[in-house]
């Protein structure tokens, strides 16, 4: 079984020597920009650890990992533009540094190559499973996102769906990446499918630690600004659930602070805070994240392999719930 | 054999009755919307056409040719929000209507709607050869796009960069719909290479007769402005020809009209078709047409079922030759 930084080798020497046509230039040097702006590589690096759960040849899942990180970073380069979005990664985003147009027509040629190099590589005996499930979560994928625009000028968002918004937008593709990885190393379709609801889950997890770390992080590991959720008023679990919970003086002043325009951003930051441990929020998102990482680690325990070859994914998601404590 | 009009009232119905998902609207709204605004449907005709041709079962083509259709129209709704086109086929544009994220978003996921529909109808047997050919075009289609973006901010285009310019743009996606016909109806490689070919230098006829008739048209018949070309210096064949043969006064007067800001539309019309009638620029560009409409003609040839059942295809190229006269 190769190491998590040993997949993450593999996968980036893939990138860099993967070649695009250089004519016309501005539709491909993003390609390569955006992809060289790295990354964890998470999700293709799921793909050759399910291949590799398996007994499966890494090498075979290596064109498929990358063809996923293209598809990830396409859905980047046109959510930037949507988002208006300066920096990527500490670096200027495709949009900026070309323009929309760049961004636009070069992400769907990216969308293509995506493609291209799922067909390319793999076996006609699994191309039609991979194709559905990698299609399936591209449409859920976009799901995903415009219904998280369209929170952005709704009054009132449930929890339940928070928490769908979250399993399009970010986890459906974990479990693709797994599931993929799985059918190429030969897994059967009962197990491929546990390995799915597992990257579902553990993606959903994820986002919810992702939400909790904006609030609590620290913030010298966070890599983001602590508190930058509250300040533009973002529709994470946190807030959803403090808007469902809250009475009285502390609805108010969560009212106050969600419809203030001009405040000075640590007392934003501090006060809504403030009314989150009031309200024991901290405490319900972590369970909310607890759940999903027992979840997926039910539907990892149902897979057909040997404990050890499942050991890097259970660390994976332990991970999870060790940062919780 | 089905003819044309069968043929388009088959697709016709498929577009009807083709539901997509209902919520989030502003992600499938559009994509009924664009899908809904008509057009001759050329090119799933085209698939339907090829199909029948070698004896195979047009109701087996019918969704593959409605992916077709749905790629075209994806091109078409990002096109318009990079062209800052307000109408498409005399109704808003979908970036008009809704806005530019919209428009963005809900052309990624008719991409992948067209590939959803062509994984789940294709046989197993020609899976890979129908996805290869398909993503082989839509790499093309995007690249004659930006190749036609980068025209309009270049001195110099040569008249070989514009004929790949449009064979990209629009040629390969006729030959593509051919040659995935042909293999749904079981044709040999050689005989959907043949087809392909065809579609190709049909594409680039059809494209040098819209450049034709954008001057010289019936302004009843045409359906778009004439001179509308000439008016925004688009760099069409008669242009680049024109750009190239003119010498002392004509190369004088084409610059002029080229650059001047403020000009009586009609006067510019009028004196730039002057220029290009003086030039026999005409004439040279129905050359290059009937060059490509005979080419079609000779790989048409090639393809071994018997006549009658070409006869449609026969057709379709003479309308060119004959509108030629």
């Amino acid at each position: 079984m190769y190491s998590i930084s040993q997949l993450q080798d593999l996968i980036n020497k893939q990138i860099v020597e993967k070649k695009y046509p250089v004519t016309p230039a501005e539709l491909y040097d993003p390609i390569t920009y955006i992809m060289s702006l790295g990354g964890k590589r998470m999700r293709p690096v799921l793909t050759l650890m399910a291949c590799d759960m398996f007994g499966g040849h890494v090498t075979k899942a290596l064109d498929p990992a990358l063809a996923i990180e293209l598809f990830h970073n396409f859905t980047l380069m046109h959510d930037d533009i949507m988002d208006k979005a300066p920096l990527r990664r500490g670096q200027s985003t495709v949009h900026s540094k070309w323009n929309d147009n760049v961004a636009i027509l070069s992400g769907d040629v990216m969308l293509v190559e995506a493609y291209k190099t799922l067909v390319s590589s793999i076996d006609s005996s699994i191309l039609r499973d991979v194709l559905t499930v990698f299609n399936d979560t591209a449409a859920g994928v976009c799901e995903g996102q415009q219904t998280d625009m369209n929170f952005e000028l709704m009054q009132d968002v449930s929890i339940p769906q928070y928490l769908d918004m979250i399993r399009l937008k970010t986890a459906v593709l974990l479990g693709c990446s797994l599931k993929i990885g799985a059918l190429i190393g030969s897994a059967s379709t009962e197990d491929a499918e546990h390995l799915y609801n597992f990257g579902v889950n553990i993606g959903i997890a994820f986002q919810l630690q992702d939400d909790i770390l904006d609030v609590y992080g620290d913030p010298e590991k966070f890599g983001k600004q602590v508190g930058g959720d509250i300040l533009s008023n973002k529709k994470t679990f946190l807030l959803i659930k403090a808007i469902e919970l809250a009475e009285d003086l502390d609805k108010e002043e969560l009212q106050h602070w969600l419809s203030a325009a001009d405040c000075d951003p640590a007392s934003k930051i501090s006060s809504v805070t403030a009314i989150y441990d009031r309200l024991g929020i901290r405490q319900l998102a972590e369970e909310q994240m607890n759940l999903h990482a027992r979840k997926s680690l039910y539907e990892l325990n149902k897979v057909s392999v040997k404990a050890e070859n499942k050991q890097v994914l259970v660390d994976f998601a332990g991970q999870l719930l060790i940062r919780e404590t």
